[in-house]
């Protein structure tokens, strides 16, 4: 690891920026093939029904509308479910939400597809719905399944020490009560997919998603065929935050369905209206937290109590829901913890993936909490977070041993140091006085675990192909897919240092599952890492190729040679050119391809207790937030957020504050912009018109700062930045509100309304 | 090699008969793409001329024609040459043959193609041209390509004892010339590509074709970019015979400047006439034999040369007669040999690679004399093979010693016994007499350098990616083609024996350049052992993966288990099935592809003596012809050919009896059927009405012998039946006819009016 960098901890330029920046990247639906159709998904009006008759007749005879389906013609499993297999692909019988799927229809045009719809008769018995947490917990509630006891979707718990006995010894006991809403993904680029079916039976698929392999699976679950038959290709992705995890396995598999059905390719693409209504969101989460300390702040007992919305469906919801489970105590040693989580079904939308994946909410919870904690005990509330943060040799709440890469405690003291936090403390505290537009500075720390963690361990491998041509041009495939988030940019300068070449010479190529075997899911900011590993396994096994042959040709011990910024180095001595030494590979039959195969590793969890090893590393970070409240308004103005994050390793420094940028500005949004309301079931809000977003005019001062404790299972110490980035932005927020006006509100979003003084 | 086998050495029925049959199979001509154009290239009327100006002004005002392209606008290199650089892409000053490209025309349909090529106004001076081999050797004759100081393309020689002092001691010297002619591929398919210009730059091509490969490199030449921006991808390929390995290099590279330059796929399909004029043909050659031996018939002595027309580019030509030197002293001992083998420019239509490589040429020169010979010597003609021919242990005319798979003798003595041969040499002998309709029975015999030999071994190498899904399904990546020779289902075959599964999982996927490493051209009958030996190390490496999984979870010794027949077997007992174990498998992350990269032992060779080891392992066989030949007409009736080869192993024997069997079919046409006339370097024969071809009605009764000698270094000791198939052929019929009418003709094609008696 002491070795020159030569390209790792560069700020090179993002790869794909000049096509984006011109107009020239393709995604899904710049694509268009010959004889190609437009598919439609038919929805449910109603939350909760049973679906009694479905009438196509009148809609059948509009020419140029070439197949309408239902649930009688799904050829294989009429599945779609994630996790659990809840979720049908097209209702046959009970209607769960508005945006369950009726029918498919596959026309010549989006609008012959408009007027079919139109023309579909769905008879249906409406019934009562669930449309709250609470609702749906009541005894005697409604149940969303039939088939099932009660509303309980999963649960989790995490049990460690003796809670009520050191509840007793606390010289303190603060409890409090937490909600968080729903959160609209809004990717730039909304779900979309084009199916080809081939005349020999595949069927390529091409679609804007953050899961390939996931998509494979679902489309030979529906069709009804081995996985060697579907093929399935990321296009340039315009976005994703978790939303294109569960979704696009649905809108493939209808696409899928329609052009099985037609013979001709199908394009699906969601209007944004369609997009907001069938897709994932955010789980609201309401929380009870019960924390017990020391009179000098030490934490010695938590309790916590969540229960989330996870909609009609779990979806990814078991998963989301452990992570939640697993960071609800926080980055901090506490000896006695207690978590029980429940996911309930509510005849609400799926809740699923969304960039931090369950900890935004309980991070709110917790940094709250520990906020009010350090002002009944009148300690500075950075000064209560470093005493009680983690660090190498300590405990998590679940009892794992933190042995490697825990920067938690220089992200604190870094993001103090910038910020000024010891004197804006006392300077907003005076100069708040009487007046109406308030400062306020806030801080909250985060923990993430780095990628899929105990629950999902046989996901938590990749692959990478590399191959070099004969003039020394190299082509690079990966299981990881880039959403946005610059990870071609990171794993290709990562296979130009492992392979000691300039990353000019590379072209990396988006997944294909017939190319890259499963790589899991690109979630859970685990991409530079396991692609990143897999690339460095496949790049050292094509340079051992190379150097074997070197040290044939040259008479020299292997060990005594390098691969380095182009040059084969002998003990250090140039001794040729990369091109030459492939193209004299080339001519002696070397293999110039090479596989990677990384596997992370392995953890082991007690789903009974809760307490084992969740992750295989965490990363750490602390966003300390500076606002302004208009007390006549209620109107809060970011005005200022330092976020300091360990994230091991940078391997593009520009790219990881670009990262970090973009979670605190989707963090403002969750905070105090992103108001997602429904009525039985009904979204209000489900246009930009009604759903704000923020936008570079609300956009704060940001100061990024990288702390980098080298993790040793990730390349040249990587760990991951894509969600941690967002964590704590919204409590940072809100305990700045809390210190400028002087209350906390324990619920986001912070609106307006919630804050304007009468 | 003694394990059970399951799938080798079965004739399972073809993998892709049944699309082929019900019509599915997409050619590149099915393929249809938004926005296609269609190409077309714009060639000389003259053979021989200098080009002074190409006027496209009135073409390009037509409304649809999007580009019309000269040699000023190539972008790289305007170069094509396979092997020399002395082709190239466009003309730019010098017209060589008929075919020579002028300008390419991309429009939105074949006519306006048609139309703007009639309104290209093209300007040269006629030159003198060179006709024959005749005139190209002469001592001031026109250069075809003037840089150049004589019209030798290329030259071989082989130097071996001593020739002269030989003849000497000889009982007996016999001396004849032959002559072949150009043949036809006649591929059912002519070439065509599409080529897709993606928006960054990048370009994807479809194509009928042999070698990817070279089709990569050419068409980075001819743009002048990296070759990772050029991926080619074949499309089910209807035939070749060689006719596919150098053209599509030129079809492909004139569809991108197209594609390039209006930035829209471009189609670019030959008419079967184009295809006639635009391509390369089998190599005539002009050949002198001078045969010594002894009394008993022991050959001492051979010297031959070897004059052929190689047209007016090289084209492959070095490489084939490299090949038609090394076979031209047939599958004999002889300890006293030499070749001298020239290949001459004229300005006919180049030629290249056609099926036997240069050999049935040769085949038909030294089979004729050994038959000549044995006549002399009234010595039998099967007799005097058997007692020359290679054996195990014996030296090769360029004394390489063989050592491995010699099956030489066994095919002679099969074929003798399936034949009657005494018999019905008795027999005929005494029918003919005073009979018009007179029988004969021929024989030849053959040797065949297996895969690419001494000239070429630095592309004799194979890749082959092979991934099981979890749902144990496999898809399996080539680098060979299947032109219809049925690689994919002896691939197939192999793949499924190597791992220990039904083939009915896999799905082999046409070579994909991106995807399997430079896997070499598909030619020289090589593709069963090179991309069958790098499946074979790929299967090895997931089983070894599996099985060590299988070890650790049953924690019994890796060596005490295997993989046969979709079971995993312990010391023979079933533990699971193969799709438990890749359930089991992919839940713990164990990799489930691999890559097979295979590499061909390395032959050296001695330029100027022509002294070495041409290639690794050598095939044989032999074919006996049974004719009919009206000597009022002329005609000959081919009533049986017994054709017996030794292949080292069939994998799929039925295949092998077809490709044996479309082989003598093949040949029968190269002897008595096709007729390639020019005059004035224009084809007078140039399409099906003019050119005729055996077709069923003319099918003899044909007799496959499969003998099998493994070679150690072939997958279950194959070696490859493509090309020896035909090889024989031609010269066994021609031996049958001389053996009915009692005289030799020296020539193919032997037409009627070579026989009749005025």
């Amino acid at each position: 690891m002491n070795k020159k960098l030569y390209t790792i901890g560069k700020s090179v330029e993002r790869i794909d920026a000049p096509d984006k920046a011109l107009g020239k990247a393709m995604f899904v639906n710049d694509m268009k093939f010959h004889n190609m159709l437009y598919g439609k998904v038919v929805i449910s009006s109603y939350p909760n029904a049973k679906l009694l008759n479905i009438d196509i007749k009148e809609a059948k005879k509009i020419k140029g509308v070439k197949a309408i389906l239902t649930y009688k013609d799904i050829l294989g499993e009429n599945q779609v479910g994630c996790v659990f297999t809840d979720q049908p692909l097209l209702v046959s019988e009970s209607i769960r939400f508005i945006g369950d799927a009726i029918a498919l229809i596959a026309a010549e045009t989006p609008e012959l597809c408009e007027e079919a719809a139109s023309k579909i008769n769905i008879i249906v018995e409406e019934l009562d719905g669930v449309f709250s947490i609470a609702e749906s917990r009541q005894k005697d509630a409604t149940l969303v399944h039939k088939d099932k006891e009660d509303n309980i979707a999963c649960k989790y718990q995490i049990y460690k020490g003796d809670i009520e006995k050191e509840f007793e010894n606390a010289d303190i006991i603060i409890e409090e009560e937490f909600y968080v809403a729903h959160q609209e993904h809004c990717y730039l680029e909304p779900q979309g997919t084009i199916v080809i079916p081939e005349s020999n039976g595949n069927f390529i698929i091409y679609a804007s998603m953050q899961c390939p392999f996931y998509v494979q699976k679902a489309v030979a679950r529906v069709l009804g065929v081995p996985f060697n038959r579907i093929r399935v290709i990321q296009t340039i992705t315009g976005g994703g935050f978790g939303g294109k995890e569960d979704i696009p396995n649905e809108m493939c598999s209808r696409a899928a369905l329609l052009a099985n059905a037609t013979g001709c390719p199908v394009k699906l693409i969601l209007t944004r209206e369609e997009d907001f209504i069938l897709t994932s969101k955010r789980h609201p989460i309401y929380m009870k937290y019960k924390v017990g300390a020391t009179k000098d702040g030490k934490l010695i007992s938590l309790k916590s109590e969540l229960y989330s919305d996870c909609g009609a469906y779990a979806s990814l919801s078991p998963i989301v829901l452990f992570r939640a489970t697993v960071h609800a105590p926080g980055p901090y040693i506490i000896p006695n913890v207690q978590v029980n989580t429940y996911g309930m079904y509510t005849n609400h939308p799926p809740t699923g993936a969304f960039r931090g994946f369950g900890t935004p909410q309980v991070n709110f919870a917790i940094e709250s909490i520990i906020d009010i904690l350090a002002e009944q005990l009148n300690i500075d509330p950075l000064e209560i977070r470093l005493k009680n943060g983690l660090r190498k040799g300590t405990y998590t709440a679940t009892n794992q041993l933190l042995d490697d890469s825990v920067g938690f405690i220089e992200t604190l003291e870094k993001a103090k140091e910038i910020s000024n936090w010891d004197i804006l403390r006392k300077k907003y505290l005076i100069e708040n006085k009487n007046k109406k537009k308030k400062l306020g500075i806030g801080i909250s720390a985060m923990y993430y675990g780095m990628t899929l963690g105990a629950m999902g361990w046989f996901l938590d491998a990749a692959g990478a192909l590399m191959q070099v041509y004969q003039d020394a041009s190299v082509i690079l495939f990966i299981g990881g897919i880039d959403m946005g988030q610059g990870a071609e940019t990171v794993l290709t300068q990562i296979a130009a240092e492992s392979l000691g070449i300039n990353m000019k010479r590379i072209r990396i190529q988006r997944p294909d599952t017939a190319i890259v075997p499963d790589s899991g899911p690109t979630v859970a900011s685990r991409t530079t890492v396991t692609s990143g590993n897999a690339i460095v396994i496949a790049a050292n096994k094509l340079k051992n190729q190379l150097l074997t042959f070197v040290a044939e040709q040259l008479q020299v011990p292997f060990e005594e040679l390098e691969l380095e910024d182009e040059k084969v180095l002998h003990n250090g001595q140039e001794k040729m050119t990369f091109t030459d030494l492939i193209q004299k590979a080339y001519m002696n039959n070397i293999n110039l391809e090479a596989e990677g195969w990384s596997v992370l590793p392995e953890v082991k969890w007690d789903l009974e207790t809760g307490i084992g090893d969740a992750y295989y590393v965490y990363c750490y970070g602390a966003h300390i937030a500076i606002v302004e409240v208009d007390t006549e308004t209620g109107i809060v103005s970011v005005l200022k957020v330092i976020a300091s994050h360990d994230i091991g390793k940078a391997i593009n420094p520009e790219q990881v504050k670009a990262q970090i940028q973009g979670g605190v500005v989707q963090g403002m949004g969750y905070a105090l912009y992103e108001n997602f309301v429904m009525e039985q079931g009904k979204i209000l809000t489900g246009d930009f018109a009604s759903y704000s977003i923020p936008t570079v005019i609300e956009r704060p001062e940001i100061i990024p700062i990288i702390i980098e404790d080298p993790s040793k299972d990730g390349p040249y110490g990587a760990k991951g930045i894509g969600e941690p980035a967002i964590i704590p932005t919204a409590a940072a927020i809100a305990n700045a509100i809390a210190n400028a006006i002087g209350k906390h509100t324990n619920k986001l979003p912070i609106l307006p309304e919630d804050l304007y003084e009468e």
